[in-house]
């Protein structure tokens, strides 16, 4: 949004460079010293793109051109001799075409001129089709296909995309335990952390090795940690044993693989020493813009531990864990990008995420095999232009949508449902109870219903108006039919599938719980599930953070944030009591001591740094301030306070180009919203009063008032 | 074929290090010293694959593991740690699984040990689609996609697949002229060559250009010559000023990029002189299998360059030409498929063509964008079984096939035809006269019938019935249209194309030549075409070496090796005439001087080193030795020799493992075959006598002799 104004930035062919990068990204991943590489098929950028731009300059120009790759360029179709970094291009119309080859890294572009500058106002393409006759005479090229450039902020000539790397800051221990004669010690890093370990002054030769621990139990179980590092000291060597790569000896070691780790226990062979460890924190210079404080400290704490998770977990991508799998996976992507909007609000990481999850076509599987995650990666597009308002970006991805969503529908059953197919994870949740995946789950539905909704609000946007009829009426027959297909009238709940044409009998909450929040039941039978099934302690409990994002949200559209606010505290209150540092991939207060640290049958199995733990940031922001976007990107909002048992709360949400600040407590209120226009909606026992404005009453005991300015408004209340 | 039964060898994803190695090719091409890489789509390897084989070992064994990328090793599932080198499997049964990352060359992988051993047994996919559950639990894999193992002849681990080079030979110059008293001279290396242009002994600074020249009017073009190089020497350094990369300046200088030349101007700047010019002669180590002597020497002149053409233009695939534009189009590469049968059988090289020419899915456009190129690369396919009787290969390329042909299908017409759409080459033929490019042509649709023809055989030997019957019915729908659309009564031939329903009055020898030698035509229709067609002059002439290799192929396929043969001489003959040493892209004996050079509206535009040149390799082969296979492979072959007006020819056409062989005059044959079985068929005034078999009468004059022994025959009989 708006950063195609700029003046010059590397360009590429859009979603190219985020696949590039992505390979790096999820290349990090080792388990035990062996190297990980997702298993899904992973796409590559094209290798040879060819730039273009229509100008017509009012005298001439001289620009400066460099591209990472082998290039040429044309001016008015005249190939120019070599690879020209500096080009006099003369007053009148042109057409400048520069093509680029690169296969090791992605094809990229910058031109510096008084007017003429790469952006996205260029075009791109990876197959100019194009021919000459025998007369030399060139053929158009109308039929080729064009896109807009891609860009980020790359915006130094001398900063290429390739050389992208996030940033680091040398850290210290905080403390350090002598566990063996041999000299073996156990480092305490203070808190959860990700990074390069650094040998500082190794003395002698021999092996030193290091296992990582987000526990102190995990670092010091050598035989089962579930990342280590073996590094061999030489007389003029050091070679890393995992990777067998070997550089100069010098009075400090860095390894190369960051890692995720509190506690690394560092095991020296005999032979070698070393004076110290320390460590090189890795992190994206993202900015906390969100904010949130209250009477309650444990809640206060909550939304830190929460906002440093995300902050861990957002790097070049929004990643899932930081130990453990390093990889980007879509459903817990879709809860990085809504936790982002209430703390970040990074809408290029969202973009990057949204475009490296995609690839390229043909689509041959689900996005991470995973059915459900192909869904969320719809619905991920639909939230990300609410809170952004972002149509370049809708423009940019829809040809993506249609091709993804050709191979959904292609998969559907005679009813338009999806059903898993040799190849497909159904997922939903790592739940502790049994679940079947055959048949028809309405859960599945239910998303698919929402991805066919946003495939026809993108329709709309880009102006493609069959598509919009199509599903639009693909939308409303599912959702047509999932209650005649999956309700259960005396379990008053959506079944969790039909198999061979029979609803089954299980329930659970996850097909329910999304319907609410996606408002596809009518309020009655609202709250019938509520009561039946979303506050039923007979209908199984949720075990991970992942779908009690879901569910907690669900209560709160009800207005229950007392109930929430109790439940966090249980919950998220429970690992802060546990010691976490940030948020678990997974949390059963049941378990006891080392049980928190198993999953997947191994005893470290957990990672205790994943994105879908920080939810409370979210529903913090959208739930207890209660601030959302009511048009795309907050051009309308509304704000709807709840303190939810809280004393008072203070915070800010970040929009677009501004932010909306809120104080609250059970007398006054203050709101300042830099931007964009909304209404205030509050429950008060009395009319309120505003020094701004005026409420109007808007049922019993609730009020509203209209905020079209900039200015801090201050209303006294009285809380119901 | 066989290979596979190789002890070890490097193995990748199948077609991926032809795409790879492709890329490389084609981006060699330059235009007067710009980078100019092909304007189709470029695609790429895949990133990550993994390779498996099971294995039941009856004793330990120790395996040597190399790849080129970053790797890792399951062995049962079970990660090792790092990239082991050296890997030691326990007896018994087990599942090896090592997957390799590499984003700028292919990943590739090289196995050797007792029994384990890379070669195309393993089995290889880019996306293995496996997941964990909760408790550890591994999913099956059942639906991953395996392919093959893709190989050639990498069989040392210490000579990767990335490391490839054609081989280098230094060559000397025949002679040199000073041109101007700057010291300009003209070195002619003595017949059209390929290779790097070396400098001996540069003295002082400057720039030396270099400006290459198939004739010598084009080196001394300087302003109009289709390449040249500027080198700029200074005290330490030499920099190559097309792609301003420096090495140190050493006593020689080497040109990075090699180019297609017999003569080169080289003219350096004020203060810096050389002693001399000389070169690298860059080639594919193919080997002339085939042979052909006869009573005319213009004839074996003809045979050697057109060897020597192929020679020149089979490099890491078979190009068009060597100056320009050195990259790989279907057309060109059907016909070097059928010179190669007769001259270097060399297979690997079809399939690697046919591999990088196909590329990866999704199809967006036909092959190098024209529509008859697409059809031909069937047809290239349907030649290789034939030649060679390779089903493993058939095999690995049918999934390609259908993709494609599923392509060209979404675009024919309601009738089943193609036409021309947005985004299509319709090439034909570089004509001399006008030719429409609108609606249906007959060329085309009776390619695209060969197209479905050779869809069928292929589907029947993958054994997939529905796709055979399938494409046996579409095959026989359209042939049975040809007629019906395309006949004209009046002039007894395929018209050229049908355009808003009316069939043109444009006619030409382009479909009715293919559909002779398709045998398309019953006997009468055949032989009315050849008189009202090919052999009348009213009907324009072909100018390309291109089309007239089918042209002339109708005529030998009648029987008319005499007039083809007076045709050969006054055609390549006359190219011979101009001092060719090489074949050319366009030969018009009209034209004379400098006229010979032009094409594309530029002075040198044309190639005069063009694969499609070299046919009469082809030509004497398979119509005056008269060898061709009969059933695949040459299990079945026959041979009906023509002297066509020669007083003998002796000569030899490979077969897949062996050889046929013949010295044929007026009164005796002598043939020796190595390998099949078969029949040769000639003409004799009398019943011909042999020293092993009995000859039959199988029509007037004609006889013909069963062969199943690789012993030599000996003929007696009287030519008619």
């Amino acid at each position: 949004m708006g950063l195609s104004a700029m003046s010059q930035t590397w360009i590429w062919y859009p979603g190219d460079y985020e696949i590039w990068l992505g390979n790096r990204m999820n290349n990090n991943r080792t388990e035990r010293g062996a190297f990980f590489p997702p298993f899904w098929k992973t796409d590559s950028h094209y290798v040879t793109v060819e730039f273009s731009k229509e100008i017509d300059l009012p005298e001439d120009e001289v620009i400066v051109i460099k591209a990472e790759g082998r290039y040429n360029v044309k001016l008015d179709g005249k190939l120019q001799f070599g690879e020209p970094s500096r080009f006099i291009i003369p007053a009148g119309k042109h057409k400048l075409n520069i093509k680029v080859w690169n296969q090791a890294t992605v094809p990229t572009l910058y031109v510096k001129g008084k007017s003429v500058n790469t952006d996205s106002s260029w075009k791109v393409t990876n197959e100019d089709k194009e021919w000459i006759d025998e007369s030399g005479k060139a053929s158009d090229t109308s039929a080729t296909t064009y896109a807009s450039a891609g860009y980020w902020n790359f915006d130094d000539i001398d900063a290429p995309p390739s050389a992208f790397r996030l940033l680091t800051e040398p850290k210290e221990k905080v403390a350090c335990e002598l566990k063996t004669a041999d000299g073996a010690r156990l480092y305490d890093f203070g808190k959860e952390t990700f990074g390069q370990v650094v040998i500082k002054n190794p003395m002698g030769n021999g092996v030193i090795s290091i296992y990582y621990g987000e526990s102190p139990e995990e670092a010091l179980d050598t035989a089962y940690c579930e990342t280590l590092d073996k590094v061999e000291f030489s007389a003029n060597a050091v070679t890393d044993l995992a990777t067998n790569v070997a550089i100069d000896r010098k009075n400090e070691y860095t390894l190369d693989n960051a890692k995720a780790f509190r506690y690394v226990y560092v095991v020296p062979e005999k032979g070698i020493g070393y004076d110290d460890v320390a460590m090189l924190y890795e992190y994206a210079p993202v900015e906390y813009r969100g904010s949130f404080k209250c009477s309650d400290p444990e809640i206060n704490e909550m939304w830190d531990v929460g906002a440093y998770t995300m902050h861990l977990t957002t790097r070049e991508f929004f990643i899932d864990g930081i130990k453990r799998d390093r990889w980007v996976w879509s459903g817990d992507a879709v809860q990085s990008y809504l936790m982002n909007y209430y703390l970040f609000f990074d809408s290029p990481t969202v973009k990057r995420t949204t475009r490296l999850l995609r690839g390229k076509d043909p689509v041959t599987a689900h996005i991470n095999t995973i059915m459900d995650y192909t869904l969320y990666w719809f619905i991920g597009i639909y939230d990300y232009y609410l809170y952004t308002g972002d149509r370049e970006f809708v423009a940019e991805i829809y040809p993506k949508m249609q091709s993804l969503m050709d191979y959904v529908l292609s998969r559907a059953n005679k009813d338009g449902m999806l059903e898993g197919m040799t190849g497909d994870w159904v997922f939903v949740d790592w739940a502790d109870f049994p679940m079947s995946k055959q048949g028809a789950l309405s859960f599945e539905q239910v998303l698919l219903c929402k991805s066919l909704e946003t495939m026809k609000l993108c329709a709309d946007i880009v102006g493609d108006s069959a598509d919009a009829k199509l599903y639009g009426e693909l939308a409303s027959e599912l959702r047509g039919k999932l209650l005649p297909t999956f309700w259960d009238e005396k379990r008053q709940a959506l079944v969790h599938n039909v198999e061979n044409g029979r609803k089954s009998d299980q329930d659970n909450r996850f097909a329910n719980m999304f319907a609410i929040t996606f408002d596809y039941f009518d309020e009655a039978t609202t709250d019938s599930v509520m009561k039946n099934v979303m506050l039923n302690p007979e209908v199984p409990m949720i075990t991970t953070p992942y779908m009690r994002f879901y569910e907690l949200e669900a209560l709160c559209d009800r207005g229950l944030q007392k109930q929430v606010l109790k439940e966090m505290k249980d919950y998220w209150g429970g690992m802060l009591k546990e010691g976490a540092t940030s948020f678990w991939e997974k949390y059963n207060p049941e378990d006891s001591g080392a049980q928190h640290l198993a999953m997947y049958g191994r005893p470290y199995g957990k990672s205790l740094c994943h994105a879908w733990g920080a939810s409370p940031i979210y529903l913090l922001g959208k739930y207890f301030l209660g601030v959302k976007p009511v048009k795309p990107g907050y051009e309308e909002f509304s704000i709807t306070p709840v303190l939810g048992g809280l004393k008072w709360m203070e915070g800010t949400v970040p929009t677009p180009n501004g932010e909306i600040s809120l104080y609250v407590d059970s007398r006054e209120i203050r709101v300042t919203a830099t931007e964009g226009k909304g209404y205030i909606t509050i429950k008060s026992k009395t009319m309120p009063a505003a020094n701004y404005g005026v409420f109007e009453k808007v049922g019993a005991d609730t009020y509203r008032l209209y905020i079209d300015s900039p200015r801090q408004i201050k209303i006294k209340y009285k809380e119901v």
